[in-house]
């Protein structure tokens, strides 16, 4: 059988060079795009993933503005700066580090994120967008599985997709983006019983645990398409790549599969979010 | 096999019963409850159920404010009047009829009511905080099913719930409440292929498809719970009643089933968001 390795980081490099001309076309009118990224606390893995998103914006021309609160920050005090990031009109999109410290009301912070900036996609308000078929920013990994399906040309109408995992940016948004591709979606968690055998009959397997190696070769059927978004210490994934390779049509790396092209649609969603504001 | 009826009317009787005496609570408190109702046209089915729900209104003592405007009302004076409504303080919760006319922007009107009055579960918003655990008032149909499962205390949790449509006000929702109460849910619809071999493996069958007797006996795995959310012309519902109570353990009717329930969701809705202004 021929197998596919979709390859998430030519995908991502495809998506950064269609961003970087128009960013040049933006600059030209004299608009810069701009990400702001909140880090509240020193968790040394936040810093890293804030640094590299910072990294990624500058490599393709869009400003970042590095925003770092201490780790006793309160709530009320996060809720203001989100506050003047929404009223900042140089500001396209904000991007709140999470996990926040458990003192911090996460859900709060993220909701008070104003829908126009909310480029990663945590709003409730953005999720329900994009679940009724409108949003224009899903949270960035499902973003990014469905444009490494659409890159690769994976059909998904009518394939039965079972999505492993239901967390708020992750789980439920790509359970939500892919029925809305007219998928039959199931959508499996820590409280699904027989998950091998449900995962037996999916076309499209979605791994959106956060377990290393959890998904097992067996589970697979003959010619699926599997999509890790898992990202475990290590570099593993979530699924048991070599066994499941065997059995799988198509499936991503990790790395280099579903993490670099997640990076890329934040990068796109600031850039839509600029122009949006410079262009209507 | 014992088998249960879910009765849809004794169900609401209880609902409309506890609501009563909160009204009552409220009126003590200056309070009278009052739900706005918006008809667009003449569609007689839908004067019929603005009808019944203003009655249904009256009944357990909620104030009703019917409005109905003209067929060829624009979509801007449709927001003007939401807006309207969205002011006015002794409104707890409207309701936009639909379907309004096909020049009318449906979606935008929806979008225009107040996350604080959106009693009927139809913006965008409301269903993203429904979806993602913390909505108050998901649309109605839903909020019945999962009343009368919790009234007969039907198991969900672990069990595989197969959801047969994937409407914004009943499907989705339906299948997000399901998934937050810890089922494996499966979300079917026309471009599902083997729908029989997906119902035939669910503990619990929701059928919201809008076409008269759509399930079949032989789709039924036995011991199933079916909750049968259509409402066709003549009183028929999506299941094939007769047939499919042969393998279920459980089942609603129709008429007598979803429907009354879903009218004492609306009420209760209403009853909470007076609550809300008026307690907290």
């Amino acid at each position: 059988m021929e197998k596919l390795i979709l390859d998430g980081t030519k995908v991502a490099e495809g998506v950064k060079a269609s961003l970087k001309e128009r960013v040049e076309e933006l600059k030209k009118k004299g608009k810069t795009p701009c990400l702001a990224t909140i880090l509240v606390g020193d968790d040394p893995s936040s810093e890293t993933y804030v640094r590299m998103k910072g990294n990624a914006c500058q490599k393709i021309g869009i400003d970042s503005k590095r925003i770092h609160l201490p780790e006793e920050t309160t709530t009320e005090e996060l809720l203001a700066v989100i506050d003047e990031l929404n009223e900042d009109e140089k500001v396209d999109g904000i991007l709140l580090q999470h996990p926040v410290p458990s003192h911090v009301d996460e859900r709060a912070a993220f909701e008070r994120i104003d829908i126009e900036k909310d480029v990663d996609g945590v709003t409730s308000f953005g999720y329900g967008q994009t679940a009724l078929g409108f949003g224009k920013y899903p949270s960035c990994t499902p973003a990014a599985i469905l444009r490494i399906i659409d890159d690769y040309e994976i059909p998904v109408k009518g394939k039965h997709a079972v999505v492993i995992g239901r967390s708020p940016i992750l789980g439920k948004p790509v359970s939500a983006l892919l029925l809305n591709r007219d998928a039959t979606v199931t959508t499996c968690h820590s409280h699904t019983q027989n998950l091998p055998d449900i995962v037996k009959q999916a076309d499209i397997v979605i791994a959106a645990v956060g377990r290393p190696e959890f998904v097992k070769g067996d589970w697979i059927k003959k010619g699926a398409v599997i999509l890790d978004a898992g990202y475990n210490k290590g570099n593993i994934g979530d699924v048991d790549y070599d066994a499941c390779y065997e059995n799988a049509s198509a499936i991503t790396p990790v790395p280099g599969g579903v993490g670099p092209v997640t990076i890329s649609m934040l990068l796109k969603h600031t850039v839509d979010a600029a122009e949006e504001k410079t262009f209507n």
